[in-house]
């Protein structure tokens, strides 16, 4: 087999992330309208070159943070790379895309080119991006199934009601809030924190309010009955 | 925010697989002993440059193609970006990392400088292919929790207990057949093919003979009372 550090084909490095959040009842990517060719119009998600003394995951914030502020980030993870020899025009650029997660508490300043557009609707974008946000929305859908990343899209406190509209919008169809309370008290992912909402315009009994038990991912139902006996519920995925 | 198309810093791409299959009752990988340096002698993960007309899965399947016959690989997905800086000597070099697997009823034929390792018990690594090879095993382990990947390490049919030395070694503890057996039926991911295993030397009852019922990987356990009525079973993670 060649060394692998021999031989360079010339492609160069960019990372894009997908930053989604509820707003308005369906879920939205921050996207930025793009001035210059290749592609000027077209709306393109945040990123750009890998800097020479950094990695991935510092890149993508350092230039997330032009965009949003980072601390109003609740999750960033990679995607996938994203590599065809023709993805954009030029010189061969080769893309680590990113999911990152906004919660819905949280309405970040953005700068005049950029904004939030519906997931299901998008504007007319830039190179593959639209495929990178499909394969964000996949990713978020799946690990609403198998994880807690609920929390990344709720803020500190909710109702079941507004929880499950976060639920309903992320996963593209009305999710049943008995059951979403069901599934989630059984799998130890919420608490109640002891206080009630303000009652709504209907009056009506006061909502209770909870939290996530962690605010961090983990893997929620690994299969509970082959882990090792003193092995802590959960862990983090990969 | 500067155009993405713009002032690329240096940086090659390559390509590497952790390739697993559980071997002799544990997890191994597949590793080549480098003959030149840098890090001659140590071990390698199978791989190397992208090449200037194939995208990364393109390109890790055409190389691993060198080291195993790829019809041997039931099951091969991205990993993870591994992009620090000086990871390698000499020039920046950027590494779309795979996982790999391989049936444990294959044997392939490999090439004079490679060979199985146990992972618990790795010779000495180059740049940084232990953390991806951990990296890897993360991902198997996590995944036998959440999906049926279980098929990928496994022969087209087998018995329960057969099946149990697999996940025991892929988890790195011992696994109780009964539970086994009553997770994967639960999730409806086996399936008895109607045949019974030939008697051990220990003579007794012969062992039933099961099969997965998929053998793509799948969710195996989303948020059902949460899916839509009309949504086939599981769903292919991302």
């Amino acid at each position: 087999m060649a060394d692998a550090t021999t031989a360079p084909p010339p492609a160069a490095h960019e990372v894009l992330a997908a930053v989604l959040q509820v707003r308005a009842g369906s879920l939205q990517v921050l996207l930025w309208e793009r001035a210059l060719e290749p592609h000027a119009h077209r709306w393109s998600l945040p990123g750009g070159r890998l800097g020479a003394a950094e990695d991935v995951e510092a890149s993508i914030r350092r230039q997330l943070a032009e965009k949003v502020d980072v601390r109003q980030l609740s999750h960033v993870e990679q995607l996938a790379v994203f590599s065809a020899p023709t993805r954009v025009p030029g010189e061969r650029v080769v893309a680590t895309a990113f999911l990152g997660l906004v919660p819905s508490d949280v309405d970040p300043g953005l700068p005049d080119d950029t904004r939030w557009h519906p997931v299901d609707d998008l504007p007319s974008t830039a190179f593959d991006h639209e495929s990178i946000v499909r394969r964000a929305r996949h990713r978020l859908r799946s690990k609403l199934s198998y994880t807690n990343i609920g929390f990344a899209l709720a803020p500190p406190e909710f109702t079941i009601s507004a929880l499950r509209g976060l639920y309903s919008a992320a996963l593209g169809y009305t999710v049943s809030a008995t059951n979403l309370q069901r599934v989630l008290a059984r799998r130890g992912l919420l608490e109640p924190t002891g206080e009630t909402a303000p009652s709504g315009r209907a009056g009506g009994r006061p909502a209770a309010l909870f939290r996530f038990v962690e605010r961090s991912m983990a893997v929620t139902d690994p299969f509970a009955v082959l882990r090792p006996p003193n092995q802590a519920r959960g862990g983090a995925p990969s």
